[in-house]
């Protein structure tokens, strides 16, 4: 892992040349451009392309990722090797240092243009610490849980990037004692603590797709806030499930991380029991070792830990495709909440506070058991990269607007 | 209602000059173009309006009816006004006729690149039935039902045009009185006959939307067959709702019906009661007197009534966006079910043979249950138009193929 002096990269960046993710930038009033992050900037990809690579300019001379998706594996790689060796040939310093552009100085956008959103429930804990706190009479996992990732589809047209304002969501919901519902502001927003996974090459209808294609079909990694109005939810998700509890926003990090850069953090998936059916079964069971961290205005409240999760991403995408419905390019599919056997790994409110039985003490004195107006919420990650070096995320953030009237 | 003798249209023609549907066809190896439906034809809207009504093309001279559908209700009137006008007026004959192409020669596509899918839960005769078959013990609606239109997002990547082959699909059930699941072709593959409408402008995010603006946000109205594999979802629907058992296809017919096409079928809506809160509040309530039929290999097996809907389509808009979730072109939003109160008026097999336990007795001596392979099912649809004409929706197809191996 030899960083180019020029770069003056640390070898700790989250940001190195062992990630290098793809994302969409402008600036000022200019037109959107694909950027790769690195160190402390943005590369913007096309303009070093012109000059060096315009074989590449096809699928990097766009405003989006989406022809980059599309193009698949092969491609990826000889993009990704392009640009590393941009970034570590001093004869290349001259064409490619007048386009890193300091990344605090842009605006960044949605990367892809999301065909369907899907949001997978694979956090045993997360799951578990749900059925506990609504349904105490029974048992905490329902009988299919073990069985296959439960999922719902999501809004894709409200999938938001970082940085967006979120608007206190009206909705319906009934207090408990109350005859009739009420409509008005969520009293019980929450955030969800979740990794994303961004499909590259479409598949066909009527193709099962094998947990063993994950890496010829899913493009890359990001980070999701899957915002949830708790009380909205509950009133009306029997039997159809969650709607407009959800549907009002769920934020993206702007970074998609390529699946190229986590080889290193590939690690042994937890055991599974009783034994999943062929269609599920992975071998070798692997997942990510990536740790997510949950900020409240500042203030570390949970380091939720990715590799726990019960059913992994290869897993997830498997059951997406059982039944023969076709991937296309710019699919999401969320892990839901990532939450670890111990309360500070839990990725959303509703555990961290035990459904409001416990709030959350924040330094500044105050008490969280879901977000006020004003609540500004940053989820970050990090992932093991080849020879010690640190895999990033960046960030996905938002700050809680009070309700349109 | 004056038809031109040279288009040779009877008057009940169900695609009359009070009509014209729109969608998008190609001949041969051609490109898709925009069509509209007159009569036995398909007219090319482009070459016609290349000569005489250039000011159209940046709308219509597309492969798709987006651009069309993004323009706004003010536009919608002005193509239509126009497309009346070359059909009715005998000098523009000659420019026209050449352009009107025997509607049995061409492949019809899927008109529009669907953004969002949802779909409703409108037909409280079609949810009693569903409690009275799965939940004997409880009341038949739950408790939400009566209080706000239950929904839950499709996949909008397996939105299919008409005639579109459908594969049985695999998935995950379990067998009652078995300990575990199975992974197989669904046993149970039902059909949903339902009434679709699609979004015309985007709206803003945080902007909820009121039933009076119904008109100025929808642009035109097609049939849906929201295929179901009731074993399938009966095991994975809790608590996040359908997910396999029904994403593997959804059927939608090809020609889009301009809602203006539908004044004269606008009737008063069933009451409501209790009341419903403020935002879901439509007055005057009315829906549209939709008569949809359904044939089971050629044999007609009932005609859901749309009119009978509890949630009318403009409360079903209002519902969608009342947390802010914004609207984009091309979101699609269907009914659900169209059940009336008798036997011969409910949408889908699961009611029409009640669940399994009264077949439906076909004309060639079998009886059905659920579909077999190589059943063909056709959804098709008239409403009344003005001066006594007919305004027909033309159908929605598809025959079941055994599931690949």
């Amino acid at each position: 892992v030899a960083d180019p002096d020029w770069l003056e990269l640390p070898s700790d960046s989250p940001f190195g040349l062992e990630n290098l993710p793809y994302g969409v930038f402008s600036l000022g009033s200019g037109a959107r451009r694909m950027g790769i992050a690195v160190g402390e900037y943005v590369l913007d990809v096309a303009a070093v392309a012109d000059r060096l690579s315009p074989a590449l300019l096809d699928v990097v001379a766009r405003p989006t990722l989406g022809a980059l998706l599309a193009a698949g594996r092969q491609r990826w790689r000889e993009v990704r090797a392009r640009v590393r060796d941009w970034l570590t040939d001093p004869a290349a310093r001259g064409v490619v240092a007048p386009h890193l552009i300091d990344r605090t100085g842009v605006d960044l956008h949605l990367p892809f243009e999301v065909a369907d959103y899907v949001d997978f429930y694979s956090s045993a804990h997360h799951a578990e610490n749900v059925g506990r706190i609504f349904r105490r009479d029974q048992p905490p996992l329902l009988p299919n849980w073990r069985h296959l990732p439960v999922a719902y589809h999501g809004r894709a047209g409200t999938v938001v990037v970082s940085g967006t304002p979120i608007a206190r969501p009206y909705g319906q919901y009934k207090v408990p004692g109350q005859e009739l519902p009420d409509f008005g502001p969520t009293r019980r927003l929450d955030i969800e603590a979740e990794v994303g996974f961004v499909v590259g090459p479409a598949t066909d209808l009527g193709r099962r797709v094998t947990p063993a294609e994950f890496d010829d079909l899913v493009f890359g990694v990001c980070l999701v806030n899957d915002w949830s109005a708790r009380d909205i939810q509950s009133w009306e998700y029997v039997p159809l499930g969650p709607f407009q509890g959800k549907s009002f926003a769920t934020s993206v990090s702007p970074w998609i991380v390529p699946v190229d850069a986590l080889q290193a953090a590939r690690v042994e998936a937890p055991p599974q029991d009783p034994p999943v059916l062929a269609h599920l079964n992975q071998s070798p069971r692997w997942t990510f070792d990536i740790t997510l961290a949950l900020d409240l205005n500042g203030h570390r409240i949970a380091e939720p830990p990715f590799a726990t999760l019960y059913w992994t991403p290869a897993q997830q995408l498997a059951h997406l495709t059982a039944n023969g419905a076709r991937l296309r390019t710019g699919d999401l599919f969320a892990s839901g909440t990532v939450s670890g056997p111990q309360r500070y790994q839990y990725g959303s409110l509703l555990e961290l506070s035990w459904n409001g039985q416990q709030p959350i003490e924040l330094p500044d004195g105050t008490a969280r058991s879901f977000l006020l107006d004003g609540d500004r919420v940053t989820i970050s990650a990090t992932a093991p990269g080849p020879g010690g070096s640190v895999i990033g995320f960046g960030e996905v953030s938002g700050e809680i607007l009070t309700a349109n009237g």
